[in-house]
């Protein structure tokens, strides 16, 4: 392998994938990216046996690289991404001499790193649907931001630590709960697909791939597989594993009727919660209670130790039913924070039935926080 | 005690003070801020024991401060900190009720604090000197930056966890050495002292203190002790503790004669030793081996199980002589990092001798580097 590239679009390339080397040291190979070069494109791999990232740089008009010899070699990823990074050159020069030493060369600086023979490299099978389903990036990325937070982190319980995929006909639901909270998101897709999905992707990865992406308005081509999901967007494929087992019925969470909807400004409404959780502990979930009397809403927490807060709001409301509930602050806020509109509907269906938040402008999008009883 | 305070002025006094208080819960009382109102001002004192941090804000005609009872009271730091940053009001209103209540309110958040009463405080004397030590702002954040960095870290030699100021006639000399680096600043004070001062500062107060003051080109009274230490800028007062025990002769340390000297581009330099370091590891102090060659600086360093690593630079020499030398990359990077000249001196004594750097413009800082032997 040998070739001349421009610094900036390898290491664009190398940042892209660097997200997939493993840092565990259990598959040596593994911390290395594979290089494969070809007379068309350079390709970049990394993969952690979990996710496998790859992307590639063309050999177009552009005088981005220059092939001198195709072949194919590891490199350890850590060191390549570092070296790239710094050294100031507008072209690099890479070659493999000796069958296993990489030389990275410029006018004054010269790197000899062994490298390991593509060989050793896990076989990693890319694989692509026909019709995959077609998603724009930006409705993908907000999907990601309104859900992802509400997953468990808690690895006893794996299929909780990820995000439920349903697709039926057009309709993806997105659920995602850690069984004290619920997000759910329901997107209309461009297309009709004969095949019902219904599949759980590791939170965690899907955050990953997310930043990861551009902010081009170009559609995600998502190929999903019995144990194995494939994003396509751009130049990258990212493929991540799917989590075993059902996920559970989110609709019976859901409750149908509510006896009170309260209207509130959310910038406002976020930061008295922010407020009267300020004398809260972690430890106790930050409990504040909320309570609704007239046009005020009332939120109180207290700690026998270092005192108490009370904060008055105004909202509205659709009738003269008041509550008093206990929840969550920092689950509230987070719910909070997926929001992007000036006002948020809070829906109470009883002091012991879960809260729910909705968009009064838009259906799409539902957070649900279950309240702590506090007596 | 009871007032009303605009919150911008003492989220500013808050901030100031906050760093003093202390994290370990030893003596609970010191996890507090010290809130002291007269007609004419409201103090606010921390301390750790380590360090005392005292500011005043002024009831002067700039409408900042209503005071309506004089009073004292100790307000847990953690929170009113945070109270006080997230309230959005512009005026805060503070009221000390049942002796030992605090109220924290504005139109629509009320905070009620439990306060520990002032006569629990240890006394701190803010003791000051007739005559204390000028020193312009700049030039004393200087000094911190182009020393601080050298000092030990290690607790098991105490006195080299801070820095020497040494102080006759109108002469400052600040030393900092961890025994493998050494970095020296001196001063021209703008008055004569009568008195000489050696005193050493633990470098961690003195960083802290450096961060707090203001840009302002005015100057720092320093007041020194037996066995502390009061600097006082605008309407601060930073005092610490000083260390005990006898800083040791760095004079021996400076070499008198280098056989050759060596002139770089600083940046260059810097980023040459950077890439050479990539492969090197931190447990191993990064070490790197410089030789010249003609007017060729070549820096080079190797690991058997990653590889190795060739960086060339054109440099200017005071004679024909040449010099190989290994040294801790790191320790030669931080030294750099204090210049801000395009051009740095390198003085070489000899192979086993101290690195000598300088400004070629200037004669007042002089970081010295320890060789490493590598056979």
């Amino acid at each position: 392998m040998k070739l001349t590239i421009k610094k900036d679009v390898l290491l664009e390339g190398l940042n892209k994938v660097s997200k997939a080397i493993s840092t565990k040291n259990l598959i040596p190979v593994l911390s290395g990216i594979k290089f494969e070069l070809s007379k068309d494109r350079l390709i970049l791999t990394a993969s952690d046996n979990d996710i496998t990232i790859q992307t590639y740089i063309l050999n177009d008009q552009e005088n981005k690289m220059k092939v001198e010899k195709q072949g194919s070699i590891i490199i350890q990823g850590k060191y390549v991404l570092d070296i790239v990074r710094k050294l100031p050159d507008e072209y690099i020069n890479i070659e493999v001499v000796d069958e296993l030493k990489i030389l990275i060369y410029t006018a004054n600086s010269e790197f000899t790193l062994n490298g390991i023979s593509e060989k050793e490299y896990p076989n990693i099978n890319l694989e692509k649907n026909k019709k995959p389903i077609l998603l724009n990036n930006k409705v993908f990325k907000e999907i990601v931001m309104q859900t992802s937070f509400a997953a468990s982190t808690d690895e006893a319980k794996p299929v909780l630590t990820g995000i439920n995929f349903n697709i039926v006909g057009n309709i993806l639901e997105c659920n995602s709960t850690d069984s004290y909270r619920l997000a759910r998101k329901i997107v209309n897709l461009k297309e009709f697909y004969e095949e019902n999905y219904n599949v759980v992707i590791p939170s965690k990865n899907i955050v990953e791939f997310s930043r990861i992406m551009g902010e081009s308005d170009e559609d995600i081509a998502i190929h999903i597989f019995n144990s194995k999901i494939l994003f396509e967007y751009e130049n990258i494929l990212f493929q991540s594993r799917l989590i075993n087992g059902t996920y559970p019925n989110t609709s019976n969470l859901m409750p149908q009727e509510s006896f009170l909807n309260v209207t509130v400004n959310l910038d406002e409404f976020y930061s008295v919660i922010d407020r009267a959780s300020i004398l809260t502990s972690d430890r106790e979930k930050n409990i504040v209670t909320l309570e609704t009397s007239d046009q005020t809403l009332i939120l109180r927490s207290s700690s026998a130790e270092i005192g108490r807060v009370e904060e008055k709001m105004n909202i509205e409301k659709n009738n003269s039913e008041n509550i008093k509930i206990s929840f969550s602050a920092k689950y509230m806020m987070e719910a909070l924070k997926s929001f992007s509109n000036e006002k948020v509907e809070i829906k109470f269906v009883g002091e012991v039935k879960p809260i729910l938040l909705k968009d009064p402008n838009g259906d799409s999008l539902t957070q649900l926080v279950l309240p702590i009883r506090t007596y």
